[in-house]
Order: structure tokens, then C-alpha cells, then sequence
């Protein structure tokens, strides 16, 4: 409950800092019986790898996920999968400069003044690398839901302002480009765009979007554990997101009540989604659809203004190797949250009818 | 942890329905010694009560609270504050028929999906009157938080696409009209348009923007447990909202690091607040301000299309009495969120320095 | 969490002082479809009902159990139920001398030192008063297990040193007398020994057994949510409870691993019981059985030393009317507890393996 | 919550098996700046190490403690502290024949039960190795209690029937024995009756007991949060325990009122202290003391009559390597369960009262 800890029954339990010896996850409340390997867990941890194009920091992360615990001839037993990532390319030596100043956009300030001190060590416990324990315990969620026939993915939306058009959708070339866009065209543009803010040492935001395909009706509570509440707090939670909506989203705010009213329509469908497959907080079968805002990655080389520890104003230029747009490497971020979310969910929605109860232990 | 309790210390319980026998609200986790009254929760529940402007439903609710337990001598005791506010003015016999179809926009649907059946009176637990209990007990974390110096406050920033102008920004006129905006110019033409949303028996939505100021900084935790994060659960739990942002939000999709990024100064104050006052998840002292988009009121007169629980495609026509917008109501909604959380953030933070621990034990 | 609510997903959130307007409970996360009506729950209530018989205050407490929200034609809708029941018998003006002082045994000395002040009126939230909550959310849980043909129920089985005995057990009997004994004789006994206690101005401690019956194999968890540890806070969470055992208990001391290990036999029955139905913290399918031992009522009127808030030592008689054994009056509150405890454990445990996830969502 | 996961603020996170590649902890929600190194939580483990006397399993188990997260410059900085023990004497070979049946007393069958299947190898998670996460986790707790200067310490009472003298407590010599007795003669005795127990290819069971010295007045919770249900909770987590008792425990089911209460005298003391230093659930000042029973060790080489999983009746006699009594290893289990109680009751109870909150944020 003090941070590093998701969820309610699919509960998962994160640690570890940039510069630490690892970093890791423990999987708690993963129903038995689900086939499960490092394979499958490294295939996630690689889409969040650095290093994977120009557009990403040229560190250097192996990033092995070595599964510890909780798994019996292929297959999940029920008990806590603990999974841990060695850290390997620290570097401490260039990041003795920063512990001695506040940088703009980062923790550094707010960890000091919450703990009094830090491990200023590449970011410490807010470093990016924070979200390999959130990767490797959405992987496993991952493998839950596919069990289930749920399908879940995400993409780059925009990126500094270039938009995937949606009538050029393809859901294939998303992991052909080197920004993740499902949109050819607009990925070869938001390249151009990147190279230009680096060359003028600067960074860019953008906008990731995610769809939750064949959840069933009835997922979420009523009132303060609504799906899209769970969803918003889930995708809240990564490190730069400033912004999350649900279907039509802020565009709700504009439309009338004739307009942004989706009809049903035989076998209970829907003729359209502008809710985003959420009605009242409970998933209604149709298409999950959400969206984060994530901010420039603060780590710039470009001049800044800021004070040091002792409170004097100075100007510092941020060494280092930093990703010039964190959007694409957080793609998969969005989808391990989502993924655990909806995990979740289905776990504690199960007894929603007393008669589900009664088919599952006294059948 | 099935719907309707939020929070880790600062706790809330909320039950009731639209057409049951009353709404309420138990408050567990309040520190002891607080002032507390009936007055200080009815000022608050009086400004979401409907009936008060021609652009919130006539129905008339008195919403009386009565606490039940808790406070002593004027004084909350440290255990639980139950808080109950029977219910009045409910005509079953106008649901009747709405007990057969879905009406779209609305849960009604998805609650037969997840229990079965459902309580078709008035909306039952996804009823608007759901909110008292919410607006009940941010009205006694308010009362914390006003002994702390902590001021918490909101308001309608667009309606139907009518914006305040941040240049005519006053706080004092938010309350002097009618859809609660800081700009009596906007409020104006807002009205003027939700006038002729009501003539084409449609609805509107809007944004409602939350400042809170005299936050300390170090409230929040780096991972999962982000302030902001806890601010988008908290926010989008409320049933209308489809979009929440901190700070600026959305727009850090097109802005660059450069500009996005808030330089320290003197005191360590930060020029600007672009983050909105929430760095790596923990609050920094600077203001803390977000948003929430408002969904056009999905009850509407205007002919629609749907189906009934036997699957048949039909037209209808919601009767009763609903508010062409639910923003100006929303507002106080907001709030008590935004309060409930500020609450819990402050009680669950208290141990993050071991010294902290042992002044308040070993003094 | 601050300690008014209890369960995970079966959740009551209870609330209420002696001598506030009220106690009640809140039960979220109910299974929709149990039928449910104040009767069911006013049976309950009655069994702990003070002024039954010489034994029980002379207290007239008529607790009429009103619902307030959650059932809808008679069943559970899966929405919050909130259950109220008006204090009527209060009589502050007995109470005032209490306020200067710590009696012994009570709750007096250490309410103040955590809250700074206490009310005192009755005991305030540490009077027995507070169960009326927890035998009202465990009247709930009692439909839901009636609905599975789960078997539960308690009996004094020992009161002052007077043992019931095993060979004269009989269940008819332990309603017929006002000590509720499985055994007339004993009660008999014990009714002698009460009456006793009573001229001598003194009180008497005693142990209460459970016992639950068709509870099915695999509840419960394996490390920290065992069935025993939960079973153990449900019950020692009754104020006066001082032990708890499960099974041979504290006997198993003294026992050998051949005499303590039951055999298994044919269809996985157990040959004996000294586990109390619980292997490794799961449920085996036999009949759970605990027992908890219950200290003797603290209010007596002998004369007792004891200081009053300025510190000074004082010599005591507590007047008013007081029960001279607990006892009775708490096998219903085990009861309640006991339901409370098994009813989350079937809902958290319903996805302990994917093929039960499957079959309830996508039969 | 699904089962691996203890505490609330002060939180820890369990994981492995007996077979697996290790066993491990997070600890998350420590408070920053605590004196923390890998010794520290050696010294803990070395004391639940097998093989230190002929009365523990002669498997050699080095346990290395690895903390691979959570701590900079030799305290800790608030974030999440992850703790390695590698499995390293692992002989698989040994249980190949354990998968075919169900030993008594063991979890073998409830596991089958609830997840389909399990890991067989040396029991699994229900393995006595499932408890070094536990004391390296309680060895983190046992810190921060260290530097508010709370003493906590655990020895075994009773072995076999033979009881430690209170007359002749010494705590120095209960690390001087095989035992861990406060009384060498009884551990003497208890020794020679062991070695009995082994001849006879029998185990035996005992009580330990738990003294927690200079806890301030005021932890816990009323109601559902009582420090003695929380204290109950964790302790009969531990495998094994059958029996928890606080203060006089048992016992008072015999006592009168006037002798089991306890007088207070000057500055707010106690006389005695029956209660065990715990008065409505809320520390009192006091020595808090509980005590455990602990059942004989299930695993014995005399035959026993089973069932194999087919079904069939059958004898089994268990090799292996195994402890006659689990009393002395967990002695430091005990410790560790309730150092984690206590260092979570302290930082939920720290908001309490308003001044408190007021002095910790805005001095």
C-alpha cells in the first residue's frame, strides 16, 4: 500500500532501482493452470528494451527475465511468480552531478522532500526502469487473458503532433516502425520530427491508445471500482502520463446527449462506441478503447534553469543517454497496466451472481 | 472492496439507491478531534441538490443529513462517522417502464449483464443521488483539511463548448451563478445555450477544472500510488466523467520538453506548472490542478433507438425530469473527491521518514 | 482499514457508539440473488439481545433491524446493503462518574491515549453495542451460506470451569437455555454458579465453540490469508476474546505427530479431525471446528483500585447493569464472525484455477 | 490479497518454494533512514537454519540474504526493499514418491483441492522454507522497531508437556540452547525426550511465547483492527500453529472478574497484567505477551494408512530429512510476525489524532 504494490486478487509487487542490483516483480493471486515460460515474459520485456533505434536511449539493457518461483512443469501453480531482471549497464559515475541538483521535471525534489534523502543514482526508484516489473507482471496477465480469448493491444497515436489517421489503420505495421504508429505514413513523419528535436537537443510528447478486444459484459463495480476508474489509476500510474480518457473522451465535452448516446441494437450490440465498451463503470462487451497523454521526457540537453540543494539558482545541461519521445517504449507500459487491470477485475467480479458461486464450488 | 468503499485510512462506505430507502455514508479512518456538525455536511449537500436552477431537475430533495456516530462534543472521536439522508421525493411509478429496455448511455444494460437483475427505480446504484454519499464524506475530509489550511475548490471551466476565460478568471462569482463558472460572461452564453439544448429536448457536457492550494510537498508515493493517480480513480469514478488531466494535460502531446518542463527558483518554487503540481507522482507544494470531462446527460426526451430485455429493436423516449447538463452539480462531486483523496494521501504518508515516526510515538 | 471494515470482497463496514443515535452496518460486495429480508436478519439480532434472561443485563435494547438499501423484491441486488438500527435505551446520566476515571478490563485508559479524548458515554465505541453491526452483516452472510447448504453455529462450551460434556452433546438444546449448552446439565450447573457470581458482585469467563459444516475443500490460502489466521482475527477481533484454537489446539502441545496426523481414507475423508477441517491453512472438507476463550465481564460492582485522569489513585464500584458472563450473549457474535470470514473466502477463492475463470465467464 | 501478501502500510510480499530457484521478500512502505545491512537480516535467518542441532532436519541450507533493492548508503530510502535467498540443497530425487499420495498432516490434498495440482517437491510453497521470506522480512521490521527502542524477543515454553520454570526465566540463556528455552533445566529435560520422540520415529509439538517490551500506549484499533486480532492473524499464519493466546489467555475462561482485571496505579501503570498488555484492542503500555501452540511435526518415519491419489487406501512411511519438533526453528518465525504487526500497527495509527497530522506536515 505504500506504492509498489497493484491490484486487489491478480496483485502484483514491484521493486527495484536504476542503479540497484535489479529489478523485479512478484505475481500474487495468478489463478493455476495457466502455461507460462521466460520466453513469454522476455518477448514483452523486449518491446520495452532500449536501444532498439535512434529514437531510443543507446544505453545498453540485456534485460533477462529469470523466472524464480511459482511455476510446475509449464504451468502457473497458483502460488507467487517472482521474476527478476539483473541490472547490468550502470553507470553511477554520471549521475554524482545530479544528486547535488533539482532537475526540472523530475522527482528529485519530491523524493527529497518526502524521504529527506534519495538515491540519485539515474533516477532511482522513478527511473524508467521502474516499469520492467510492471512489464514482466503484465506479460503474465497477459498469458491470462489469452486463456481467455481476450485480445488487448496498444499503439502510438501521435507523436509531437503528427496523427496515426485512422482510415490508414493497420494493426501489422505497428511493430514495423520505430515509433509503434499502426499508420505508415505518419510514422515516417513523426521520425522526421524526432530528428529535428534532437538535433535542437530537445524532446516530444504524444498520445498512446490502447483496445481491449472480447471482455465479457459485467467487468468493474458500480461505484468507486468502475473499470474505467481502475483503468485511469492503472494508466495513471506510469511515470509521464498527464492525460487519460475514456472512449470519445474530452470530446464529450462538446457533443449532445443525441449524439454521444450509443443505441443498442440486436443480440445487444451496440451501433456505436462512443463510450469506450463502458457503461456506468462496467464493461459491456463491445471494444474497449483509452488514451494517455504522455509528456516530452524532461531529460533534455538543451540549457535549463534550476536550483541546487542548497537553494542557489544555477543552469544545468543534462548529460547522458536519454530517449528523445518516451511514447514508443511506453506502449508496452500501457498494455502491461491494461492487462493486469482487466486480470484483475475478472478475478473479483466473479462472485457478482450467487449462482456462479454455487457452479464453482458445488457443482 | 466490491464497489463502494474508497480509500486505505481515510475511508468511505457509500450505499443507497435512487428509489430505496435513503443514501448515506460511513466514514471510517477521520483523526480525532476535528469539528464537525450537520451544518458543515448540509452546506455541501446543498449545492448538489437538484431543483435550483432551471437547469437541474425539479424534483425536489430535501437531503436532510443526519449523523449517526462518531463526533462527541462536536468533535469527531476517531471511529467511524455514519451519516444518513432518507430519501423523499421518489415516484416509482414513473420507471416502470424503463424496467424493460436499455436506455442508451446508461448502465442498465450492464448491471443485468454482471447481477442478473437490477433495481430499475430511477437507476438504482448508478443513480446521480449515489453522490451524496460521496459529497457526505468529502464534506467531513473537507472539514480536515480546512484545519490543516489545505483550500480545495472547483468549478465549471466549459459548458457545450463555451469556455471561461482565464483572463476574467474570479473565484468569488463561481457561486453567483447558475452553472457555477468563474467568468460571468461565460456563464451567460452558457445558459443561454443549455436553453436551447433544453428546446431540443437534447443535453450537454462540459469540464469542470479543481484547484487545490497549501498541499505539503512530499504527498503521494513514486509507483502505483501516484497523487495523480489516486486523483484519476478518484475522479473517474464519478459516473459521467470520460477524461481526466493534470496540469496541462493533454495539450504535452504537442509541447516539447523545453517548454513542458517547470524550472526550480528561489525557495524552491517553480516558475511555471506546467505538471500541476504533481512531480514523479508526489506532490511539490505548487498548486495541484486538474480537470474532468463532463458527458452530455445521457436521459434525454428525443426520440431514440434501443432494444428491450427480449431483444426486440424499439423506439423510446425518456420521460421524468433531468438535468439538461450535470456539470454545475458535478462540481461539489469533484471536490469531495479530490478532499478524500487529499485525505487518505495525507494520512497514509506520515511514516516516510523514520523521524516523522518517532516524534508523533516517542516524544 | 482504520478499523470498522472487515473482509476483502464480502466487506461490512460497521459504525455506532452505545449511547450515539444508532449502530448499523454496511455490507458491500453480497452476491446478487439471496433472498433477504429484515426478518432474517431481526432472528439474529435477537439472540444477542439483551434482558433474556437473569444472566443478560437487565438493559431493555429492543433493536429493531431496519434495511435501508440493497435488496430489491427480496433479493440481494449486489449493491451495498446498509442495515440501521436505532439506540433507544440510553441513559447518559449513569455514565458521567465513568469519565473521570480508567475502570479495569475496559478500554477506558487506552481510547484516551489514542484519541486524546473519549466518549465515555456506555463505553462508547468499545461497547458491546458495536456487534449489533457485526451480527447483522453476519445474518447476511448466513443467507449466503444457506443458499450453498453451508452448516454453522456456536454454544458455550464452557462457562466459569463448567464443561459441557462432549457425550451428552445435543444441538436441540443449546437455544433452550439461557447459557445456550449443548448439555442441560451443564447448563444447569453453570446457571448455578452465574447466580453465585452474581451475590458475590463478581463475574465469570468462559469458552465458545464453533463448528461449520459443508464448507468445501480449498478455501483459504496458503501463506498469509490462511483460513485459520482469518478465522483467528474474525474472532479475536470480538472484544473479550483472549484465545483461539482450531481443532486439538492447544492440546497439540502435548500430542505426538502419530497421535495429531488424522489418516485419510476412502473418498478423502479424514479417519479423525484433530486439524478442525484445515490443512496448511485450506479447508479439507471436514468439519471446521474452533474454539475461543472469553474473559470474564471487567464491569463488576466489588470495590476495585483503579486512577482517575488527574492521575490520583481511587477506589471504584461500577453501578449500572451489567452482564456477569459474556459468554451467551457472544455465540452469536462467533457466529457472525465465523460467516463473515467463510463468505470472503469463497468469493476470493473462486479463480484459484483458470478453468473456473473460464466456465463463469465464457460458458 | 491472494494470500503471499502481509500489512497494510508496513507491507510484505512473500515468495518460493522448497524446490524452486529461491525464496524472497519485498518489503514495501519501510520508512526511510533506517539502518540497514545485509548481516542484519543474516543474524535473523541464521536462527531458523536448519542443521544447527540434532534436533533440527540435518539438511544444510546456507540461506545467503541478498537485498538487491531499497537501500543507498546503508539506510533505507522508503522504496521497496527486495530480499534473494537462492535454494541451493534441493534433491528433487527424494519426492518423486510424495506426488502419488496425501500425507497426513500435511497440505498435500487441500492444495490438490484448490489449484488442481501443485509442486510436490518438498511440500512447495507450504514448505517451512516458505518462512525465510517471513523473518527476512521481520528482520527489516525488527530494525525499525530497534531504532524506537522496542524490545521484542520469543522463546519456547513448552516442549513435549515440559515446561520452561517461570521461577528460572534467564533471557540470556535461550540462545544457549538447542531449544531455545529461558529455563536450562527444562531444556535439558526437553532435549532428552526429544531424542526419545526420534527414537520412537515420533515428533512432538510445544508453545512458544512473545514478550514485546516499551510499544507506547495507543496501537491498534477498536473494532475489526484490534492489535491482538492482528497479532492472532499473523502468528496462526505460521504453519503449524493450532493455538494463540494473549495475556492470561485460556486461562480466564476460569477466572473472576475481579482477578483477571487489572488495576492501574501511579503514572497509569498496570498492577498485573492479565491482559497481556492490550486493553479493547489498543496497546495499553504494558509488556504485550502472547503465546503460540504449535503442533508436532507432520512428517514422521513410523507408518501411516493414506490415500494415494487414486483413491486407494494405502501405508506410507516418509523419508527425508525432518525436524522432531518445529518449536525451536520457529521461534524466530514467531519474532518475525510480530515485529511485522507492530511496525505496520505503528505507521497505520500515526493520524489518529488531527494535532498529530498538523505536527508531522506543517510544523
Amino acid at each position: 500500500m505504500a506504492g509498489s504494490v497493484f491490484g486487489t486478487i491478480f496483485q502484483i509487487s514491484t521493486w527495484g532501482e536504476s542503479h540497484g542490483k535489479g529489478v523485479g516483480v512478484t505475481v500474487d493471486g495468478c489463478p493455476a493452470g495457466i502455461p507460462l515460460s521466460e520466453t513469454d515474459i522476455q518477448q514483452w520485456l523486449d518491446r520495452r528494451k532500449p536501444g532498439q533505434s535512434k529514437f531510443t536511449t543507446q544505453r545498453k539493457e540485456s534485460d533477462r527475465a529469470e523466472i524464480l518461483s511459482g511455476v510446475f512443469e509449464g504451468k502457473t501453480t497458483g502460488t507467487p511468480i517472482a521474476i527478476l531482471v539483473r541490472n547490468t549497464d550502470q553507470r553511477s559515475r554520471d549521475y554524482k552531478e545530479i544528486a547535488s541538483y533539482y532537475r526540472p521535471g523530475h522527482a528529485d525534489y519530491t523524493f527529497d522532500q518526502k524521504y529527506g534523502f534519495r538515491d540519485y543514482r539515474g533516477g532511482g526508484r522513478s527511473s524508467g526502469r521502474e516499469t520492467i516489473g510492471r512489464v514482466a507482471g503484465g506479460a503474465v496477465a497477459m498469458q491470462f487473458l489469452k486463456v481467455l480469448g481476450i485480445d488487448l493491444f496498444a499503439y502510438a497515436k501521435e507523436i509531437g503532433g503528427i496523427k496515426a489517421d485512422p482510415e490508414k489503420f493497420s494493426r501489422e505495421v505497428i511493430m514495423e516502425n520505430a515509433v509503434f504508429m499502426p499508420d505508415m505514413d505518419a510514422a515516417a513523419k513523426a521520425q522526421v520530427f524526432l530528428e529535428q528535436c534532437m538535433k535542437e537537443q530537445d524532446s516530444a510528447g504524444g498520445i498512446i491508445e490502447c483496445v481491449i478486444r472480447h471482455v465479457p459484459a459485467g467487468l468493474g463495480d458500480p461505484v468507486f471500482e468502475k473499470l474505467d476508474a481502475k483503468l485511469a489509476a492503472a494508466v495513471f500510474s506510469i511515470g509521464a502520463v498527464k492525460g487519460f480518457e475514456v472512449g470519445d473522451g474530452f470530446a464529450v465535452a462538446r457533443a449532445r446527449g443525441s449524439e454521444n448516446n450509443d443505441s443498442f441494437c440486436k443480440n445487444n450490440k451496440k451501433k456505436t462506441n462512443h463510450a469506450g465498451g463502458i457503461l456506468g463503470g462496467i464493461s459491456d462487451g463491445s471494444d474497449i478503447v483509452f488514451r494517455a497523454a504522455i509528456k516530452p521526457t524532461p531529460s533534455i540537453s538543451a540549457v535549463q534553469e534550476t536550483v541546487n540543494r542548497d537553494g542557489e539558482e544555477i543552469s544545468i545541461s543534462i548529460k547522458g543517454r536519454h530517449d528523445p519521445v518516451i511514447v514508443p517504449r511506453a506502449v508496452v507500459v500501457v498494455e502491461a497496466m491494461a492487462a493486469l487491470t482487466i486480470a484483475d477485475a475478472l478475478l473479483m467480479g466473479m462472485g457478482s451472481r450467487v449462482d456462479a458461486v454455487k457452479e464453482v464450488y458445488f457443482r
